[in-house]
Order: C-alpha cells, then structure tokens, then sequence
C-alpha cells in the first residue's frame, strides 16, 4: 500500500490554485451587501460613470437590481476618442434596464485644463488623467446635488496594478468591484445577463484612440488574474511561473507593476 | 493636615486640558519628517497650491527648508472671487523664499464644468466644490510631469470638521498639517516667520467672495480648537462647555459636524 505525504504546504497550493468562481448566488449576496452599503450611508440611490464597457455595465445592473433601477444614475461622459458605438450600447442599456441616463460632455473642460498645463513632452496619458478627473468632479456634483452616493467600477486587476487614475476613476464612495479580478467581472455579467456583445469588447480605458488595457499592460487578463490571485497568496515569481505557465518574467514584471503602483492605493502620508 | 484625592479622572483632565504648544523644536522635528517623507517617495521635490492664507505659506516655508526651496513648486490659482491682495502676497513668498512660482488659471475649466452641471438650485459651495476640484487637477498633473509629489495643507480643525473639498482640496500624497489645529498652524506661522499680514488674515477657503471659515462654521478656531482637542480626547459635550466656557449646544453642534462629515475621511466602501 502507498503511502501519500502531502506537505501542508502543498495543500495551500493545491486550494489556492484556482481563482474561485462566482455563483448566482454569490452575485445575490453581493447585491444584498450593495443595497445595505447605500443604505447605510443615508442616501437616496447613486450614480456612476457607464462607459459601454463590461466594469461599468455590470456595477450598474448591480446597483440597478440593489436599490431599484429609478434610484441609479448613469452618466455617459464621452470624449473625442469616444467609439460611437459607445453611445448606442450606454442608451440601450439604460433603456432595457430603466435607470436613469444621461450625458454630459466633459470635452470642453478637459481642453481647458489640457490647454494651460500643455507642455512639448505631455503624453496622452497626460490628457487621460485630466479627462479621468474631470469626470469625477462631474459625478460627485451630481451626487452632491441629488443626494446619492458615487460607485465606482474599478476591479481587483487594475486596483492592484494601479490601472485607475487617483481621484479620477479611482475615486468613489463605495467600491463594490473590489476584490473581484476581471476574470469575476465576466463571470457576474454573464449571470447578469450583460449582452454579449459588451462581455466580447477588448478592455479599455477609453482615454485615447486605440487604447486596451492588456496592450498598456502588456498581459492579458486571462493570464494576469491567476498571476495576481497567486502572489495575494503570496506564492514566488517562480511558483507562479510553474503553475499558471505564465514566464517567469513576466510575473515579475507584474509584480513590480503591484509595486510600483502601491502609492496609488495608500492613503495620504502623515509625518 | 489635609489630604488632597485626586482621582485618575481629574488627571487626565489637568494633563489634558490645554492644546499643547509647538516649540522651534517640533517645528525643526517636522521639517525633518517632511524631508524624510519626500525622499522616501523617491521624488524630486514637492508642488503645492498656495493661495495667500496662512496654512499653505507655512506647508509651502515648511518644504522650502525640508528639501530646499529650489524644489519647491507653488502654484496659485486664481478664480473670479481671489482678491487682488492675494497675487501679491503669494508673489512676495516665493521672491522671498526663493521657490518655483506659477500662476494657472483655472476659471475656463471651472466655467465649463459648472455649465454643463448647471441648475436653478446651484449653491455658492457646488461650484466651490469644482474649483476646489480643478486645482487637484492642475497640482496631480504638474506633479507627475515633474516628478514631485503634492503636498495637502489641511489642518487638523479642517479635516474634523469635514471643511475641505473631498478629492479636491482634500486630495494630496503627504499631508504635513495632519494632527495639528488651526491654533499650531499660526504657532508654527510664528515661528517660520510668516509676515503678520497673512496670520491675521480672516481664514477663507476662497470659494466666493465674503466667504470666511469661521462665518461658515458658524465658531471662531480660538473656540473650535480646544473644543475639537478636549473631544479627541473623548470628554463629554457638559465637560468641553465647562473647561472651554463654549456653550454646550455649540460643542454639540461641532460634534455633530464632526459626525456628519466621516464620510469625508474614510476610505471607499467594499461592499
């Protein structure tokens, strides 16, 4: 007879593997707990920036299914880059699920602010970052103004590789993609029932013609959540190399990414 | 003889009583903790708005003597309400001081902005809120560019109250006047040799003309102060009115503000 040891150590290994899946369930959990989240604040319902990207879509049929689709606001805030496309897919959206939708046209105010702080080497990152902020001013005046509470749609992926703009798209009252990777995101929408068409678009910030996230981040989500889901765990560069197949250089750079962006996700400095 | 008890109560209360007062020492001390926090970020140098009132010229004189003036960048940035006096003082400082000076106008941008935003409802404070907003955006951009980092100038009296702009104003990477009242900053003003011209200046956030923070919150800082640090300390609104001879209805209605503006301190909700 054979006698098997498994080290403790293995067994760690063996049940973190698996980045776990989300169930029907668990998205009724969830939005139960996003309900009791606006709840607990006071306030009437929310509004959030709806992209026509899957991040968005899904916290707005969150939200829709939490405090009733006549208590969320969703706000389109195209820019030049804006595929329109976006416009259609946002309408529609909005129209099926019966939230309130509006648009509101930030272009004007990121050219003033692009205008006076041009300078010979300014990326298009720069302009990002501007457009990025001017739409949090917008949803917090509106939230302001109509008693509601901002969500925001940044997930685990680009909260741990600091893929948001601090105080831009990084800015919200409640975060209820937190903890979720990209890889959860796609699971929820299907279960939403996100139409497909969203579920297939290559990811993107939407802040320049031509941008995806995996082209900036230079992985692809399908293999950066299980990288990222294993270093949470705390396995090695080359652990997370053997079992996701990933090289292992790759890994590294992603956890330097994890690094580097760590000042984005910190509160302020106290000395 | 007489024996004298002095409960443990009373002693906290004795030691407790009196805002304690900054020396050159704790000045020379938080110079050097500035110092150590920029260089831990690895950035060259800091940039700050500088307005004309008294909290930004110390953060801005503090970062001049922590990393030395040359790397300290001071923005100001006017609106329609900024009294003349205030493009002259800050001009002054920096001649002074010797630090980076620049003016940028934000008012296209916040004109743009309160357009699209705009209803017959709009107070004062919603386009406050989106100047406050404009200049984060300004100070993150410069920062980025020059490889800085932005320094927040809201003290102690500010943040407990909630008298800040959330992701405006409020948005900072080191916040050096964090734990220190109204009542250290004109003590260490003191100190660094701040002209009187600017201690003695009516606070103002300078959102609209004729707009004081002592007229908003509706209590000098010589009151507030002391009734904000004795509640730091946990005494009861009876204790505060007694130590402080401010009314126990006002010690209860800066506890309720202090309450009501939580949301302005804490980290986003994950559901």
């Amino acid at each position: 007879m054979a006698v098997i040891y498994i080290l403790e150590r293995d067994i760690i290994n063996i049940m973190d593997d698996v980045i776990p899946v989300i169930t029907e369930n668990d998205v009724k959990a969830l939005t139960e707990r996003i309900r009791k989240a606006v709840e607990d604040t006071g306030l009437k319902g929310v509004v959030l920036g709806l992209s026509g990207g899957i991040d968005s879509a899904v916290v707005a049929k969150l939200c829709a299914d939490a405090v009733g689709p006549e208590n969320v606001m969703c706000v389109f805030m195209p820019s030049r880059v804006t595929p329109a496309d976006d416009y259609r897919i946002t309408t529609d959206l909005c129209a099926r699920w019966g939230t309130e939708y509006r648009i509101l046209d930030v272009q004007l105010a990121v050219d003033s602010l692009s205008a006076i702080l041009a300078t010979s080497t300014d990326t298009p990152l720069d302009r990002g970052n501007i457009a990025a902020r001017c739409r949090m001013v917008v949803l917090f005046n509106l939230a302001k103004k109509n008693n509601k509470v901002v969500m925001g749609a940044t997930n685990e992926s680009e909260f741990r590789m600091g893929y948001f703009t601090k105080f831009g798209d990084g800015a919200y009252d409640i975060s209820p993609m937190s903890g979720l990777y990209k890889t959860h995101v796609r699971q929820i929408a299907r279960i939403l029932g996100i139409p497909d068409e969203i579920i297939k678009r290559p990811p993107t910030a939407g802040l320049w013609a031509g941008q995806t996230d995996e082209g900036e981040m230079g992985i692809t989500y399908d293999d950066l959540d299980p990288v990222l889901y294993r270093m949470s765990k705390g396995a090695s560069d080359e652990e997370i190399s053997a079992r996701t197949g990933v090289p292992t250089e790759k890994v590294a750079s992603v956890r330097e990414k994890v690094a580097k962006s760590e000042h984005k996700r910190i509160p302020p400095i106290c000395p």
